[in-house]
């Protein structure tokens, strides 16, 4: 009776992830035993969760290094609203056997990748078999400062907007086309990359928590609409976004103009931009100027006012937009 | 433009939510920004995670409201195992939206109901669209005193199980038959209650852990051969578990004497026990034992000895099982 005992698929994908982590003397116990051991410092602790399904908030046959990279990004974002800072993440996988063992080491490994950037350390998850491929990730941090909620926003405050969004809802519908991959230099490329490997504002909310330059934040994972209308509703306000005044990227200008589209169209009901909208005092202005650059610019589309709902103004008439925006719980066509 | 906003289901989801959760001041912002705030104290902090895929962790159109109980149940597990007190959870739900908005709420319910039970505060969580029906859960929280590791144990540890274990395997076998629910009564009942709603063995993981008891745990969620293996693995030991001691209940044996299979079956190989399985020092054995109650019964069934690997020892013969138990990497059939 001396034959070495097999380890179940399980236990042997924890050996080959924990062989994938940097050491970290703030984690007592990683992943292996029924919980992880964590070290926390007393105070206010910011948690998030996110979970993507194949086919709903992912194609299907997504690279699973890309998608983990995505998984954690979606995660971080939230964190960047509410100017923390990560520390800790749990990865929850599951996928069809039948894909073999590597597949949620490659997923671990784009998470791990898209984490080592921010400082965020992986401690556990879980693994499951499932029809389609599902990553679950809980992601937590501390606040730079004072968490940076939804409701602080005051009337008059203005509206700022991170980045180029619209980007990804454009990058999506060429990702669909499944045309073969543009080259490096091909304006699509930028399109197809917000889509697909979008960068977590986490350096931009940490600079607003700790300056106290934003009032209430909240990042696009559904749109400019809905999400706009999810702050003024948070504040007791309403949010008026001037159209004129939207970030529109050269890439994304020049896509849709090929489609016949109004670019705007992306930017108010398309998702998974993964930038920042936030409502600061009109004071504040000249220091968030300064930290716009022209790969990430900050732009101020709009104000808070009194009132409920988020509106787009153009040419003196306002359309309800609060609407507009991807809902979780549809189906994508 | 006065019209009214709508809000989208998943804002309506988190609106109806937060009305059924309780106040508790340690929770500085719950379900509805970005992420949650909690206030944390300064020292060890346990996490876990574990999903549930229908189809494979549990039965397909399973009740929600026993599926949250369930899955907040087998989280909750986790931390007994390290002799920890639930403080907070996320809940993530994914479900077919024709299930209807009144799908989650209910599942939400059972977990809730659950977590009531244990102390353990719901601060947030993400809803998805879903094929079929997810429930994926993080639960953390501060141990009694050192956290109970798996690696703990020692040569010459006893092995120690709660409970009745078997019973949930058996109960799954029942429930795939679909006959009608048996009378509150009929002792089949009671093995299809400990598949569809187990109870964490967390007072009791707690009181190890303050008393200093045990030295390694583990709790039987993929049945005793591979969780007994996992156990003797972290220790650098082999777990000998004796037959004759197994703690068959009256139900599952009187059960598998009419399917003419070996209750010891159960045990070994079937999962969703959520017992615990752990390891002491032989001077701990009459404090162990005065913890035993006759709903709960705590067992001697082995013993830990130099060497590797799970073996259940019968008439002097030694059979290895740690392969034997639920791996989650494949479908049930």
């Amino acid at each position: 009776v001396n034959n070495r005992p097999e380890m179940s698929r399980e236990d042997r994908f924890v050996e080959r992830l924990k062989a994938m982590l940097p050491a970290d003397e703030r984690v007592a116990v990683g992943p292996g035993d029924d919980a992880a051991v964590v070290r926390a410092v007393a105070g206010e602790c910011v948690v998030t969760t996110d979970m993507l399904v194949e086919g709903v908030d992912f194609l299907p046959d997504e690279d699973p290094e890309r998608l983990g990279r995505r998984a954690l990004a979606v995660n971080l974002s939230d964190l960047a609203a509410m100017g923390a800072e990560p520390d800790f993440f749990l990865l929850t996988i599951g996928f069809a056997p039948e894909k073999g063992e590597e597949f949620p080491l490659r997923i671990a490994r784009g998470a791990l990748a898209r984490a080592r950037e921010f400082g965020a350390t992986l401690v556990g998850g879980d693994l499951s078999s499932a029809p389609e491929t599902i990553v679950s990730i809980a992601l937590w941090g501390r606040p730079a400062f004072s968490p940076i909620l939804r409701s602080g926003g005051r009337a008059g405050d203005r509206l700022w907007l991170s980045g180029w969004p619209g980007r990804a809802a454009a990058g999506l519908r060429l990702a669909r086309r499944g045309q073969p991959e543009p080259r490096p230099e091909d304006p699509q490329r930028e399109l197809l990359d917000a889509y697909f490997d979008p960068e977590p504002r986490v350096g931009l909310g940490l600079e607003l928590a700790r300056r106290g330059l934003a009032r209430a934040a909240i990042d696009l994972s559904d749109g400019l609409g809905v999400d706009a209308g999810r702050l003024a509703r948070a504040c007791g306000l309403r949010a008026v976004i001037e159209k004129e005044r939207l970030p529109v990227s050269p890439a994304l200008r020049m896509f849709c103009e090929s489609e016949r589209r109004d670019p705007a169209e992306d930017l108010l009901s398309g998702g998974d931009d993964y930038e920042l909208l936030f409502a600061a005092p009109e004071e504040a202005e000249p220091v968030i100027r300064d930290l716009s650059t022209p790969r990430v610019p900050i732009t101020c589309v709009g104000t808070l006012e009194e009132g409920e709902g988020a509106f787009l103004r153009q040419a003196g008439a306002d359309l309800e937009i609060s609407g507009r925006g991807y809902d979780h719980l549809e189906r994508p066509g």
